[in-house]
């Protein structure tokens, strides 16, 4: 592509509204422009390196056998009554109606229609197994759309699933999945983790985030770097230090705290009641039912822990009319004492805890001398904490990091959640009627592109692995005006071209310092450029985006150098660890 | 592709409500499954052809110079408002609301979002030309959706638009994109017409349709065999024979016709007035304005003429109250002598006419002795009629034809109605701001893979041209208990998979006969099939699906007579004509 043709609106300024670098560099490079909060429009730049993206997954795809489908983005609203998802989605599902009044949506995720089609089609064990997948537009009406590419309310993904008789089957597919799921990003050159993850709205059984480190992104990673213990704080757990508590009292008192209502409070004088002694008594409502949860004073806990305690589809904190309802106090006061017949969670850690203080259920009082296994039996026990770094790994003698992951895939096993609820069996080896046994595998497209810029860029733009980048090689001529330059590019742009290379020709009319500003903004992997002084030595200019020095090739050796460098920096897929 | 493992579900029967013959053998062969009125999921044979379709496609719009981007499928709706076509869309445009409450749209067309980033990037007539297009789904509130994918709420169109400085810049770029179109059609095997249309709410001076001749289509195609003109009814004309009229009365008289309603009423006795000495009156709503429109008693008015004489956006035939609160009667016996100083409009055919009938503009009553330039002197000439088949053909001394098409393509040229509507210029040549000339392109997707269907089946199934065909191989095993012939299966299937061929192996435990009316159906261009006779001297058997004998060949030589079909059936490129 010549520059002077192609439509490639760089900017010099760094756009004031975009924080993260991906969000600044995709403006600045001409690859995005916002048409709405959170919908971007892809520009030709964009446009190449999303469909490089899709080549990779689809040839992964293909390489585990799954099977490519194109399914709708409007969908009936019948087909998610029938999963109970229709309620669930609340706003971040796309709702409309048709010229006729019936209800669609727009689809967020594609179990559902997946499911319905193997409901229809599929009769017997023999048919399976199957995996299905499609590359294609998804909605969410995200409640604040933010950082470019990264937090968007229409996305392009690549959505499979399969189908099995039982649960050995799954755990095959899910396994075939993880390895294509490490091919794909180490061949889009992305440094990642697999981590144990929070199911969420999606339901199942076990889930693995595919995280990339960078502080662009928006989940917490609990990690022990020495033995790779990996897992997103919603699921994350962590070894805590014993506290050795007194002996505490017979029965709990109750002690006036006019004005106390948080966990700091207590620790001020006159009560300096540490908050490690503390029991922090939150009211959350999960599918309609209002439960309790109580955590240490000094530790947070984690919401989609409680719900996967709860087993709730949704959970939302309560209101301060539905607490007083529950509780008779207000928030500040709170506490689980004497609640037998409600529904109340306990995290772990408090297990065999004595002499702790806690709200009182009466504004302004508290209770203290509690001792959790005497005073809080009727509680279910359950992780509620949420990790915290330099915490103990949970699976050896290790520290754990936090640190902040960008989600670029999440794989699920799905079991039959779906099958169930929507009616979807065969008949088994037996001859008896058995739900199909699914999973669910995501992967965001545009968000390995935002990943790889976060991942790699400099102060002057981004530098594009090989795989993904729009085009190959930057061609500068240097001086348009020069004959000999003009011809020696044109070549040069030709036989490069005839060698299936691809070359963006930057053949404006400009200065050669405004184009090398450009190609580094742009950021393709190889620069060569054309100049009267070297040519002159029958010799061209050569760099690397990724660093190194300006090295003179002669001009015949130099479609055979950028063929064998294309080859060398293409990421080659890496197999995960068993 | 192994079918033991393929997700292919062939149906015996013909589905009950699929009327025309691609969406019979769409829904037979596996390629489709409905899941809501006009909305189709696309099952792994449609999608393999799809993305053929796709790439080539893409191919040619690459080759003119056009660049891809990807759009968004979901609009705010301020941006619809700024060309008017919010409006102008009615309830073929989706429209839905975000969580906050703003109002949003999903895509029909883009030309506005196209535009709107034309007038944002673009200042100079020096960056243009530029040619941008996407490959897309698109959404469109059919209020009858039916013939399978011919008629859809949801659907994959590849849109381009043009932008110029001047018109000679976009003649330029709408001839590139005739000549591209004339490509895709005959490389996808697709017999058609490029034939002269209607606008429509697009706007525009000029457009072109790409129409194949199908019973399943929708539109009329007026097309003179012996001259090669082609236009669609919507905007063709034709030569009619002169008619001799009498030298009627000095005055309109006016006679009562107790109970006449309809042209044919007044034909009988004892009027005795043939329709063609009639004046059939209409009234129409453009854009607001209440319109006449007036034509021969044994003609059709077509409704996109009246819209393109009026310049309206919008028409729609007149409700009664309007009519009678435009004129004074009721349908029956309208007529539009005597309504000077409304807007009234007049086939060019009635010029000259004397004597003739038409209604009074009261009911129950007609005027006798009208002469058309005598009393319809207040009225606009206009080309208003529908042809129908031999009437003369307006370029040649030859016959009109009319014939059903199916739509493949549409290119228009916008000329300003956007750039001027949304402010889209640049600074020219001579320093002056000018509004951007525009051109937009469509092409569907599923419509080429649809009318290949129409074009190509027998009474067995579809017969699929080689560049398009999911797969080019139908491997057939047919004894797969016979060791042999699974072992030389097995080798063929995979000498053709290194050589790059696309194969569907039928390695099902099935009779031969079940395998053959499989491979009929689905229509792959080569069937060869592996038997235990044949091989036993080293044969196997070759057919090819549009037809020919079976012939045995030789294991050794298979290899190379595919891949020399393969090279041979694909369908080459056709130039149109200047």
């Amino acid at each position: 592509m010549r520059l002077s043709r192609a439509f490639i609106p760089t900017l010099k300024e760094i756009p004031a509204d975009a924080q993260v670098v991906s969000h600044q560099l995709l403006l600045r490079a001409g690859f995005i422009r916002q048409l709405g909060a959170g919908i971007y429009s892809y520009l030709p730049l964009a446009q190449r390196s999303l469909k490089k993206v899709e080549r990779i997954v689809r040839e992964e795809m293909d390489a585990i056998g799954a099977q490519e489908f194109f399914l709708p983005a409007l969908h009936p609203a019948e087909i998610w009554k029938e999963s109970g998802r229709w309620e669930v989605m609340g706003d971040n599902m796309f709702r409309l109606k048709d010229r006729k009044g019936g209800d669609y949506c727009l689809g967020m995720t594609h179990e559902e229609i997946f499911t319905s089609i193997a409901r229809s089609e599929i009769r017997s064990y023999r048919e399976l197994p199957q995996t299905w997948y499609q590359i294609q537009t998804k909605f969410r009406d995200e409640p604040r759309p933010k950082s470019g590419l990264l937090r968007v309310r229409q996305f392009t993904m690549k959505d499979s699933y399969s189908f099995d008789v039982d649960q050995a089957g799954l755990d095959v597919a899910f396994e075939k999945h993880r390895v294509a799921y490490h091919r794909v990003y180490s061949r889009c050159g992305l440094a990642f983790a697999a981590v144990d993850a929070h199911s969420g709205a999606m339901g199942g059984s076990k889930s693995t985030e595919f995280m990339v480190r960078t502080d662009a992104g928006e989940d917490n990673i609990a990690y022990c770097p020495s033995c790779d213990y990996a897992a997103n704080v919603e699921k994350a757990t962590s070894r805590v230090g014993l506290i050795a508590d007194g002996p505490g009292l017979p029965a709990p008192e109750k002690f006036a705290t006019p004005g106390v209502r948080t966990i700091l409070d207590l620790e001020q004088p006159p009560y300096h009641v540490e908050a490690k002694r503390q029991l922090k008594t939150l009211v959350f409502v999960a599918d309609g039912r209002t439960v309790i949860a109580v955590v240490r004073g000094d530790q947070e806990m984690h919401e989609a822990k409680l719900q996967t305690a709860t087993g709730a589809q949704e959970i939302r904190p309560a209101s301060v009319d539905e607490i007083v309802a529950l509780l008779g106090a207000r928030p500040g006061s709170l506490g689980a004492v004497g609640t037998s017949g409600k529904e109340v969670y306990l995290d772990t850690s408090l297990v065999g805890r004595k002499d702790m203080v806690t709200g009182a259920n009466e504004d302004d009082h508290h209770l203290r001398g509690v001792d959790v296994d005497r005073d809080l039996a009727h509680a279910r026990l359950a992780d509620l904490r949420t990790v915290q770094a330099s915490e103990g790994c949970p699976s050896c003698p290790g520290e754990i990091q936090v640190w902040k992951g960008l989600e670029v895939g999440h794989i699920f096993k799905l079991g039959t959640r779906y099958s169930e609820s929507m009616g979807a069996t065969v008949l088994g080896p037996d001859g008896k009627s058995t739900p199909i046994v699914m999973g669910s595998y995501g992967i965001g497209v545009e968000r390995i592109m935002a990943a790889a810029i976060e991942l790699h860029h400099d102060e002057n733009g981004i530098v594009w692995p090989m795989s993904i980048a729009p085009y190959q090689v930057s061609l500068v001529a240097l001086q348009m005006n020069d004959a000999a330059v003009v011809e020696a590019a044109e070549k040069l742009y030709a036989e490069l071209g005839a060698a299936g290379i691809e070359v963006l020709f930057d053949d404006r009319d400009e200065r050669a310092g405004v184009k090398f500003k450009d190609a580094d903004l742009v950021g393709l992997p190889i620069r060569i450029a054309v100049g009267k002084k070297a040519l002159a030595e029958g010799k061209v200019e050569w760099k690397l985006r990724r660093g190194g020095e300006v090295e003179l090739v002669s001009v015949g050796e130099i479609a055979a150098k950028v063929r064998a460098t294309v080859a060398e920096l293409t990421p080659a897929a890496v197999e995960p660890r068993r």
